[in-house]
């Protein structure tokens, strides 16, 4: 781990690392606030997955995350959302795709598979990097949230990592990637046409094959553009029910895609996960 | 004014809008929250200068203002650096000068006087055009912050219109413009080579001339790296105290010159002004 930058925040730390990712092929940066309490204890760790065309750095510039997680004792780590360098395949006319995109699975089909492995480096190599460093990080408390594309990947991973995660939530979640325009192609030009693969990847699917988590919690802005299209939260909604998972959704009224919906509501979902992180 | 954009956030409106400025005869942006409060009154207007290199976004992206404005009812605008556009001049290699660096003074020197005048844009021309617009605001109630190179206009357009300002504050103001490096050359080229004339422009000397507030809150990193050479809080520590203005100066320990730094204290601030405010 190469350190970026740190910058002290709320009594704590706001560190940006890079590293060479085996998983992913490439160089990957990511970002981690350590509170004020992570200087006399370890701290549980709470995973923030960011939406498409982000980088590590648009949630650290305007989630506004540290204020709780500051008071709270949370360390906050923000992934990047996909492999980045010269030699990764990338579609650059596209922001639904490739760099930005890379939905938080493991790529089956070439060029990708080579690089886009999202979920085994969120799940596996991050931690054990996070593990070996002198951060004093929790690993026997860990949460997990995120934003849009990120929402997916942080119940998708949640479903399929009960054991790991505490508590999930999300602020606009993509429901039903397998049958969402902007989410479909990346699956299919990822996994491959057999939609069978698909189903590990979307939170509805894996829901209805019977993987649970506790509860969750999801805020969604009703004036956001992509509601109808994109996210549907009624499709979660409605396998939750089926499933009989306890989900918390918000419908906000007026609030956008934007981070200043996230913001407006993240010391809501950090507070959410402080309390069942112990 | 033009709409350029308006989010939902933490129940108020983050506006953005533009219009044409005759002060600086070019097309200026700012950034004005309007807390969830304005629906039903009008709200104080707390002025948020920011520093060289940044427009209006900087510190509505990274400062972290709209929570506590909207738990206190405080209207916060943003506005630009400087003028902006093809027809205004610059020295584009220069960061200390010219387009992001208006210093907010008016300048009398060729070719910069026609568009550099950001202190009648921020007191005469900014004030009318939101006095004239839908927006709930209590022009009888205002308060002035800033940042830095901001930090230097809140307290110097503070001590010049104490009758206008409740309340004035900021984080690592440059205390002595007319003395430092990076601002020296840029007095020199708005206002020309007569000292005499810089002084209306520099917080230390307009105090020594006579000018007062009523008291000034200031936060600065120790780790901030333009400490020593461009901020020199002593300088102003110096002045208000033999002048007799009451000066709260925090010295915050490892806390830097960015927004990381901003951010930790803009809740102590707001809340400073608004209790001044009424």
């Amino acid at each position: 781990m190469k350190q970026i930058s740190a910058n002290k925040a709320f009594d704590g730390t706001q560190y940006v690392y890079s590293h060479a990712s085996e998983a992913c092929q490439c160089d990957m940066t990511f970002a981690i606030f350590m509170p004020p309490q992570a200087q006399t204890r370890k701290v549980p760790v709470l995973w923030y997955l960011s939406g498409l065309t982000c980088t590590h750095q648009n949630v650290m510039d305007k989630g506004e995350y540290r204020q709780i997680a500051a008071e709270l004792g949370v360390a906050i780590v923000c992934p990047d959302t996909s492999p980045r360098g010269e030699t990764v395949p990338d579609e650059p006319e596209s922001w639904q795709f490739g760099k930005g995109a890379g939905f938080y699975l493991d790529a089956t089909q070439e060029p990708f598979a080579r690089n886009y492995n999202m979920q085994r480096y969120i799940i596996d190599e991050l931690p054990a990097l996070l593990k070996a460093s002198d951060l004093a990080l929790d690993f026997d408390r860990q949460s997990i949230f995120g934003h849009s594309m990120g929402g997916h990947g942080a119940i998708t991973l949640a479903l399929k990592n009960p054991e790991r995660f505490a508590s999930v939530s999300a602020f606009a979640p993509i429901a039903q990637p397998s049958t969402a325009d902007w989410s479909r192609p990346a699956l299919e030009k990822y996994l491959g046409p057999d939609q069978s693969a698909w189903r590990a990847y979307d939170a509805t699917l894996l829901i209805e094959d019977g993987f649970k988590v506790k509860e969750m919690l999801v805020d969604q802005g009703t004036a956001d553009s992509f509601l109808e299209t994109g996210l549907r939260p009624q499709l979660l909604a409605s396998a939750c029910e089926k499933a009989g998972i306890p989900l918390t959704l918000n419908m906000r009224k007026g609030y956008d895609h934007s981070y200043f919906f996230i913001s407006s509501f993240m010391a809501a979902h950090v507070r959410w996960h402080a309390a069942r992180l112990g």
